[in-house]
């Protein structure tokens, strides 16, 4: 088995994240996107998409896609369970890593897409749009705050998916000048705690 | 056990074509987004997001999120299955419905939120976004064609969520004059396979 990976962008982090919070160990195989080696025809052979992270099991089955390669190792080693404990759990779960991607993860995905000097000649950026998607993030914050008012993480008492999504999503903002306000205390205190977990730094 | 729904919307349909292909029958709450119901105050406590579809089940939990409401209907009847067989089946499953979001559904909704005169004053549209989007959707089809060469349906040999996916994508982007071009044989077949399906009138 082997990850396709690359620290020159978040999806393939937030996978990182999953296995040091299982405890897997996956061996690494990098991808350089500054180079578009994602663009060559080898590794196109393994993700069409042009994507990392993917996963390439012993039997040369392809895996691509973040939460799909997350959910293959949740199956093969359910413990801690990230993605939720039982049926209805499941479902809240994904719930709420859903929430986490189109508030957070989309909009800050977007406004670097469109407006980072990275893709500049890569995509056809529209930077109005990265603006509106900017600010939607930002706009996000206090929503997220409120939420967490009650609870400790994302998805209710336990660590799961949804913190990692938006962990990485909050630390690749940083790049566009995303920044918690520090009056919002619930999400500050959120912040704090998974940024200090030993998997943040995968 | 209620679902909050709407024929004004792609995503409702997604759920009400999976319980049809399931079998389920769900009573149905309809939500006006005409008159913006779905921003009201009784609504927001449904979903915080503003969207539809939501289920209400019996004990007052509510989930959001199309993919999420899919899966809790999965769990509680499994046949026939939408999201995969066995383990692996299911992450191949997730991988597809993902690709089809990222490929397909996305890029159709941008453009329509972004072009059309339903969202002006509802957000800030950037409508040479929704030009990029709209063209992407097109550029998609002619790699999907080639995908489905090998195969019946997205995802492999049976009927999953990503051809329910791909197939509310394809007919919601009809608005938008995204239309599968005749030469594009695989495609074509498959999207005559699954509209013909009695679940496409859901």
């Amino acid at each position: 088995m082997k990850l396709y990976d690359t620290k020159q962008a978040p999806n393939p982090r937030r996978v990182r994240i999953f296995l040091a919070e299982k405890g897997i160990e996956v061996p690494l195989v990098p991808v350089d996107l500054a180079s578009a080696q994602n663009r060559q025809p080898e590794f196109l052979k393994k993700n069409p998409m042009g994507q990392v992270p993917v996963l390439e099991l012993d039997d040369g089955t392809l895996i691509a896609e973040t939460v799909a390669i997350s959910r293959y190792f949740e199956q093969q080693k359910p413990e801690p369970p990230l993605m939720g404990v039982d049926p209805l759990d499941r479902v809240v779960v994904e719930m709420w890593q859903r929430r986490m991607e189109f508030k957070l993860w989309t909009n800050v995905g977007s406004a670097f897409r469109n407006t980072h000097a990275f893709f500049k000649g890569r995509i056809e950026q529209v930077p109005e749009y990265g603006e509106v998607c900017r600010k939607a993030a930002i706009d996000a914050l206090p929503w997220l705050d409120a939420e967490l008012a009650g609870r400790e993480f994302i998805a209710g008492a336990r660590y799961t998916i949804a913190d990692i999504t938006a962990l990485v999503s909050l630390d690749f903002g940083r790049v566009l000048g995303i920044k918690i306000p520090p009056e919002l205390g619930n999400l500050s205190r959120w912040y704090a705690a998974v940024s200090s977990r030993p998997s943040a730094g995968a």
